[in-house]
């Protein structure tokens, strides 16, 4: 069969060099530089002929480096005759604008999966996309993973024994806080903001019981992380025990750190397909790998077989 | 028939308004901004249902962000029903990444190409590129302006009476000195580089007569400045009177702006196809505006004229 080969660019080096540390390869030699105008110059430094090429690149900020970054590359690769040029993403830039929610807008996840396909990717890996919809914005092969089995891992250690209640921050996050709590076996609650009329501050009402007991929220994305805030403050009005939170990707943007700290959240786990700058390693943060779930999809991407059983 | 429109993104606002101000209509309401984790947010604020739209940008830098800036602004003009996408870029960034110069690098000039056609320009005007060859990256309509007219045209007034010589730093500049030297009816020179041995410093080796004459050399862009100002030395060391400078494109990175000030060179005769951030306005460079050449070129292409005349 074809060769393997695994190239890191710059949003996510430590993931990518974990990844392979898995898989018992090494990355593939490449480097990303800039020409003193700001221009990316990226040159690859081995032959990947005939190879199965796969880049690891989430595009969390800088967004529009980090989706140049890979667009160059993907191009490079198609170049340099690589068999196929498999686009790993843990992240997934822009995926909220996903939908014209008001007149002119543009689309841009809808974008960005053209972009990829127009460089000649042949085949993308995701991670808990904002909207699983994004999967039909390619026409080429998408492979979507989960967070919820590693998530639900570690508060199913960590919890064990408490009575456990696992919180959507809104309506949409439903059916990820159901995920959830199926492998916990604990019901859920959702918190079910209401503005009474137009300029009158939000209502946080809590439908579904959450008195005396752990609170998890979950979500996609933490950004600014005022809903997540909010409502675990929400929640510890309404007599929780404790309330942790989780999400996929921490984008924690702006005042988002602060935030968290200062909120009644006890613990924040996050996953690693965002990696976070320095000043974000607040001590309420932990963050879980998803090395062993990327490694294991390539592998299976590799050796064609499903991906989508790796959650069964 | 339809209405035009123009709109200005953020690389070269000044250039946008200078357009509109010389064809006598208001740019466009939009607006540019970024979410929190640093993400675009493009929104369009009036109609332009069945309009020929012309988007001005130039992807100088930070040009990751102007690219996808433009992008974004072309999805959104698509997706609001405009006629025709026109997009007007005065600097076409990552032009010198036009051809694979060592394995298994990118080409990222084509690759951009791509780009805007994948996000719905029906048509682009642009001028000096790199290499004219660039045009052929596109298979949608391109109009290539030329700014040699503009700057003979400055020289022709400011040098009246002078004896004069056009002046290549390099080869590849040959057929642009020509240009130039035909509409100034001067003779053209060369700087001919040559390294004698690997590691051994190159040798300037002027090819035509500059003895006693007012130089000027020509390139299109203007980078970090080292050619040059290295040429601009040599040509008085041959005993050159004078030596001006000019480009189309003023990049002008790094090191540029003091390497200018202490060479030789008596002005440096730019275009604003880049606008030039206040502390690159050094009393030596001069900058000639390409607001009428765009406007008639936008015109033509609006009222399906020939752009290509526009220099006959
Ligand atoms: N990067 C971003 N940061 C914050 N809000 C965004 C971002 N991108 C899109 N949005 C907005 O988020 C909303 C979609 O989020 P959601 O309703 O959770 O799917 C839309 O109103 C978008 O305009
Ligand atoms: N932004 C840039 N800044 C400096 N050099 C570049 C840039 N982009 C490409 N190049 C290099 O410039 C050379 C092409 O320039 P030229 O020979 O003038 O066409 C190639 O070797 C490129 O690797």
């Amino acid at each position: 069969g074809s060769k393997l080969k695994i190239f890191s660019l710059n949003s996510n080096y430590p993931l990518a060099q974990e990844i392979a540390e898995v898989m018992g390869v090494e990355l593939g030699k490449s480097s990303v530089k800039h020409f003193s105008d700001g221009e990316i110059q990226i040159s690859i430094e081995e032959s990947i002929r005939g190879c199965d090429v796969f880049i690891v690149q989430s595009t969390s900020a800088p967004v529009n480096e980090h989706l140049m970054e890979l667009l160059i590359m993907v191009d490079a690769v198609k170049r340099a005759s690589a068999r196929t040029v498999n686009v790993v993403m843990p992240y997934y830039g822009y995926a909220r604008q996903d939908r014209k929610a008001k007149a002119r807008e543009p689309i841009t996840a809808k974008l960005v999966a053209n972009l990829l396909e127009t460089a000649g990717a042949t085949r993308v890996i995701v991670l808990d996309l904002h909207a699983p919809q994004i999967q039909g914005f390619f026409d080429i092969l998408i492979d979507h993973l989960m967070a919820v089995p590693l998530l639900s891992e570690y508060f199913n250690n960590k919890l064990a024994g408490e009575d456990v209640v696992v919180v959507s921050p809104d309506h949409g996050g439903v059916t990820r806080a159901r995920k959830m709590a199926e492998r916990l076996k604990a019901p859920i609650a959702i918190i079910d903001k209401r503005r009474p009329k137009p300029n009158v501050a939000e209502v946080m009402n809590i439908v579904g019981n959450v008195e005396g007991k752990v609170c998890i929220l979950i979500d996609d994305i933490i950004d600014t992380a005022g809903t997540i805030t909010i409502g675990a403050n929400a929640l510890m009005e309404a007599g929780a025990k404790d309330v942790y939170a989780c999400c996929s990707h921490p984008v924690l943007s702006g005042p988002a750190i602060e935030r968290i700290e200062n909120s009644a959240i006890k613990e924040l786990v996050v996953t690693n397909t965002i990696q976070l700058a320095e000043e974000k390693l607040s001590p309420k943060i932990k963050q879980l790998s998803v090395a062993n779930l990327m490694a294991e999809a390539i592998s299976r991407v590799y050796e064609n077989k499903s991906v989508s059983t790796l959650f069964d």
